[in-house]
């Protein structure tokens, strides 16, 4: 079959901004009996069935949260919609209903924005979440996504950062300084790549810390894992940008301080060893590199049994006075480090 | 007292993210029982009160819907929300929170935030609705706002696009036209101001037109005197892109086609003259101008004498069979022009 290597692509403005909305949305279903109405009319009309309405929002910016060098505009969508169902699921809050609202510049055909739809419609799924309404408009430059995302919960079940007491746990899922590291391969082969197109870049090998920084998942199953081993957290946080700064924003609204012990920050053999390739120390990672969105928590020590064998979680500290401040106890020494917030912020990691 | 010609300003980095919007958000109350709380954790919480929730979104972009050089920061945050809130005010609901996100270049200083955030302050302290979220970030170029704005509403008050009927009277608020002219003013003084930049502007005299642009209203009164009034619209829309197009919409949402009357299109007395002095059509400038944000409904005819001699509304035309079409009956002749959607597009009016 012959192929056109050079297919024609749509100026945005054969839509216009009504066209090109009902057109890359058309296709989207509802999973939630919440969804009343959607995209079509000035607002979309949630129903909370009882529940309180918990909302966020998160801005990502082209050359600043993301390089389209490299990042695929599929992956570009969801990741953009992970991003926020996170801070739902930081909430211990179900997701539901997200809006979309992007500004592009006209360098962007019709078919990069059905890309980053396809991407947000498989998030939409995965996380059984209905997109509800949203915006589309040029820009003068560039490429800027925003998206809120609402959440409905029984106020019994949420949990706020604000609870956490002196002797509590800290908790965290999953493993951190994957994404973190990911971002560092993708920028050197890119890098590469730049100086000479013709060298094949060199992934093989990185798929977890690549999947990581790429194609991230929020971490909206733990609310069910928890409600099954009967725990309710007293505070809780997604790692965004580093746990550093997270365990920072735990004291600052908890009113306490936490030792986080360095032995016990899981990280995964392979950003172990990616991290030791770019001679950068792995903890660093794990405490400054964002965007792995694993949850934090805490729990009341009385808890513990209830958590202790399972897989998901693992106990990295504990909550001390605030006067006592936050510190990283160093492995074999027992050394305090102070944790500062150094994680990631779109100001000054440019 | 000696002043200091060229104050120091500072720059975005010398806050980071979080430090930023904590200082661009911490002296916003709260006006509503409905928030819960509010900036500070990963997400808001609302309490929804019995109520339906509400919800839009809507993106303004630097060199697309505003044009810094004669917008004023403080009015671009209050315009922000306006236009956010029309849209609630639309669904014939309360609007109650907004979220806010921005990208920003670096050229922008914190004392540029803190005139948009004035602005956006003192939109929420008329409407009386609570800033609960939002994310600040840098970009690469020029500023993007994306608002959400959430209302609140009981089931019953709730009006949407979809429900007007064959004889349905077509009812305006407010008067038209004027928010374009006054954008044709101000970008006719800028050229020359670019060309000379000695030369005073001439903006006496156009003062109404000039507030419809720069400092819109959100008819969110209109709710309260249909209710008073005992009328409730068979359907509702908010005229930001043009009469002619929101009428488009109405007749595509609801089945029925519209006949608009151009004699009786309210506009006040400055925009016709503007529009001549233009040598514009002031009827096209209430077709397709936009930015209006007045509320264009239906209502029984039923209803007719309950509104006939209120000063907010002009009937300004019914409902037909959808076979029939849209259009506008000229004045005098009687003859059918054909509406179109020539209102204000992003995509299109660059």
């Amino acid at each position: 079959m012959l192929e056109d290597k050079n297919p024609q692509l749509t100026p945005i403005s054969a839509y216009g901004e009504f066209g090109l909305i009902k057109h890359l949305t058309e296709n989207f279903s509802f999973e939630n009996s919440s969804t009343e109405t959607a995209v079509g009319d000035d607002a979309a009309i949630i129903n909370p069935e009882g529940k309180k309405v918990v909302v966020s929002t998160d801005v990502l910016a082209e050359g600043v949260h993301f390089n389209l060098g490299y990042v695929p505009l599929k992956h570009l969508g969801y990741k953009a919609v992970v991003v926020n169902l996170s801070d739902i699921a930081a909430m211990n809050a179900t997701p539901t209903q997200i809006l979309v609202s992007l500004a592009v510049s006209n360098r962007f055909p019709v078919e990069a924005l059905e890309e980053i739809y396809s991407g947000i419609a498989l998030a939409c799924k995965h996380y059984k979440v209905d997109l509800v309404g949203g915006d589309t408009t040029s820009s003068t430059s560039g490429l800027v996504m925003s998206i809120t995302a609402i959440g409905l919960e029984d106020e019994e079940n949420i949990v706020k950062r604000n609870g956490a007491k002196v002797n509590d746990l800290l908790v965290l899922t999953g493993d951190l300084g994957g994404a973190y590291l990911g971002l560092q391969i993708l920028e050197r082969e890119h890098s590469v790549f730049l100086a000479n197109p013709n060298m094949q870049p060199e992934m093989d090998g990185y798929d977890y810390i690549l999947e990581r920084q790429l194609k991230p998942e929020a971490r909206t199953d733990i609310k069910n894992i928890l409600k099954e081993l009967d725990v309710k957290p007293t505070s809780m946080i997604d790692v965004s940008d580093g746990l550093s700064s997270e365990i920072l924003h735990l004291s600052d609204q908890s009113k306490v301080g936490f030792r986080l012990y360095e032995e016990k920050i899981p990280m995964d053999s392979l950003t172990i060893s990616t991290a030791e390739e770019l001679n950068l120390n792995p903890v660093m990672c794990a405490l400054s590199g964002g965007e792995d969105y694993e949850l934090l928590f805490t729990i009341s020590p009385n808890d513990f049994d209830k958590i202790k064998n399972h897989p998901d979680f693992t106990v990295i500290g504990h909550a001390v006075d605030l006067e006592q401040g936050n510190y990283l106890v160093a492995r074999g020494s027992g050394e305090l480090i102070a944790l500062n917030a150094q994680g990631w912020d779109a100001f000054l990691n440019k």
